[in-house]
């Protein structure tokens, strides 16, 4: 039997070392809980409507259909014992039974999840934005809530419909604010007949003093001024002390709000702890130089679910690493294989960018320091090269295009007649 | 004040009635239970995976966008008063609160709903297709079903899994079980390992002696043989006698299997029972020949909604009967409101066509009968000439393209970890 290398997790990290393997004498089976790889960095997108899912996600099955050493399994993994090299499945579809797999190398690229630092009561009321379904839920709220003010005869409610709360400055907070403000001073203006949509209040809160905070000061403060442009109120230093029903209290402000999300704090998933190695606060499990576990040459941990120190800091969560992540431990099992030295791991960091609204972003790469119209298309053009297939690449810039132009957004569907 | 027309419905016939009012001195409220106007002859694509919900939906607002006399309104219409002119509205977002509407002229364009033939509790195993939820929950089935049996070590269970039931023969019916044959035979055939999709099994299920029953003799011949041709058991003649977890009976015969769909049999909603007219067996509103209710000419019903007779038989429930009834309701209002007499309904019966798969099609207009690939080629040309919006037509057009030269389904994404 050629070696068995078992890999948790679809995402850049996970797909990277997977397609690195393929022409290795080894037999990798993938193991993710949804059957698609995910580009997550525009999941903000279809929580606003602008792309539809499988604009932004493909199947695993159809990405590797020509790598015939992979097999694709849609499983959640509970538990994994090192020593053994044994990893415990569930699967997810049908009876939910349970199953043990032993591998030659494992390779832990699960990704991070949404953390609520230990209030997991505001999860109901402000969810995060990880996975297809929680942008799915996010744009009905979002969409549900103009629907609501629209016909709501109290002005105090009617308010209370017309102001979202992003929890968060990060990338993420700060996408999602800019598009929602986007969305309600130009989309939804001419749709409407009994409201403006442009009297709605953004309001994005950051405990510490500033969004975007691995960004450079003078690029931090474009950004923040690119967020006073479309009237987002930015809220510095203040974290938020209570999420409810209601709304938010911030700096013992009550803010009510009928739509809360967040965008502030990940975790580790759970898994992390069944290794018996050591982790960071957040659950992160601690690598080596080689991203392998001590002691454990054999498995690997890649991506946001790694806590990779280099000097001081640590390597961000970011697509790029995971992506040289993946590519790295491929390398490193092939060298195993050979009998050769395993490769040095070595990021190169290209820069950071985050998009605010249309022509208003800011970017870092190196030396090089952009902020408004130019860094806005830098971003367009990268997302665009990077999205998983020509096809995906066509659509979405065809979708882009047509909203640039008429300032549309392309998936505002509400479908569930859900109770709220 | 002026008149207030109450439109109860955004499909086709709703949205033509609302559009047909453009100009005149009327205040339209549109009333539908969801915020987007769905094109269903393509629904059975996104149930197969061939498109995303979005390009097939878009928002009512925003297609009503310009025409300032339009409010639109998501609730669910729950009673008509015939006599006070009023609606009973619930609204779906929210607290679900009860409202009445009053209104000068009520168009009745709520469409049809499935019907399980009094054996509701089938509906949970056989779901129907008529929302865009409905689409994914058949997508989530279907491609859940191929993943358990890619992983499934029991042969007879396998079998079950890959063993695909349509109840009812109609264009639904057809169009789901050749699509479903077509996945099976090309689309997920590289992408598996451990089975070959092509040995899956489809059977249509129809109670009548053909499929397609509207058409002439010969192209149901030719129907007939394109479903053989992608190797779809075609069973005539026999209803389904029960439906279960475990699958169907059919003529005394058990046929296993996980994924049965439904496509067989339609009724009107509840609120037509409210109206106190005279309705059909399917609880229809039986109507008058410019379309309005005996007794009320201020009440009208049009498309699947309504029974209309023309001579011994119905016009049929299609998307352009729909259309040319809205047209003409718009038309009946706006002679009332200058005191002319009301124009007469004629519909011009443009023929009707049905699709079964890749090249396989049949249509017929007047004494026109096609089969085959021009069948499918002008299947698609008039498909995509009435999709709704320019973007969303070219939208499709790129994304049928793409699949005809990759085979590929664009929007295989199963995002619920459901239980099953």
């Amino acid at each position: 039997m050629v070696p068995h290398v078992v890999v948790l997790g679809g995402g850049f990290g996970g797909l990277a070392a997977a397609k690195g393997l393929a022409r290795a004498d080894v037999r990798v089976t993938l193991i993710d809980r949804s059957n698609h790889h995910l580009f997550q960095p525009l999941l903000y997108q279809v929580a606003t409507a602008a792309l539809a899912p499988s604009d932004i996600a493909e199947p695993l099955r159809s990405i590797l259909s020509k790598q015939k050493n992979v097999r694709v399994r849609l499983a959640e993994a509970l538990r994994i014992d090192a020593d053994q090299k044994q990893v415990q499945l569930q699967t997810i579809l049908g009876d939910n039974t349970q199953e043990t797999l032993s591998y030659d190398y494992l390779v832990v690229a699960m990704g991070v999840q949404q953390s609520w630092f230990g209030r997991d009561d505001w999860e109901a009321v402000a969810p995060g934005l990880k996975s297809i379904r929680d942008a799915l839920d996010i744009r009905r709220r979002i969409l549900a809530a103009f629907e609501q003010a629209e016909w709501c005869q109290d002005e105090a409610e009617r308010r209370r419909l017309m102001t979202f709360v992003v929890v968060g400055g990060g990338p993420t907070g700060v996408e999602l604010a800019g598009a929602i403000a986007e969305i309600a001073l130009h989309t939804f203006r001419t749709d409407s007949r009994n409201i403006d949509t442009a009297d709605s209040r953004v309001v994005l809160v950051e405990a510490s003093d500033s969004v975007l905070g691995t960004y450079p000061a003078d690029l931090r403060q474009k950004a923040l001024e690119q967020l006073h442009e479309l009237k987002v109120d930015v809220r510095l230093g203040t974290p938020a002390s209570e999420v409810d029903e209601a709304g938010v209290i911030i700096d013992g402000e009550r803010i009510n709000a009928k739509t809360v999300l967040w965008a502030a704090g990940m975790k580790a998933p759970a898994i992390t702890q069944t290794l018996g190695t050591e982790l960071d606060r957040a659950g992160r499990i601690i690598v080596q130089a080689d991203t392998s576990l001590p002691g454990h040459p054999n498995l690997f941990a890649i991506g946001d679910i790694c806590h990779y120190a280099k000097g001081d800091s640590l390597l961000p969560g970011t697509a790029p690493v995971a992506l040289d992540m993946g590519k790295h431990v491929a390398q490193c099992i092939i060298a195993d294989l050979g009998q050769k030295k395993r490769p040095t791991f070595a990021y190169f960091d290209k820069g950071q960018m985050a998009t605010i609204g249309r022509r208003r972003a800011i970017m870092q790469s190196g030396p090089i320091k952009l902020a408004g119209t130019l860094a806005w298309l830098a971003w367009l053009f990268i997302h665009l090269m990077v999205l998983v297939t020509y096809r995906n690449r066509l659509l979405v810039f065809m979708k882009w295009s047509w909203a640039w132009f008429s300032y549309e957004r392309a998936s505002r569907l509400i479908w569930q007649p859900d109770t709220d």
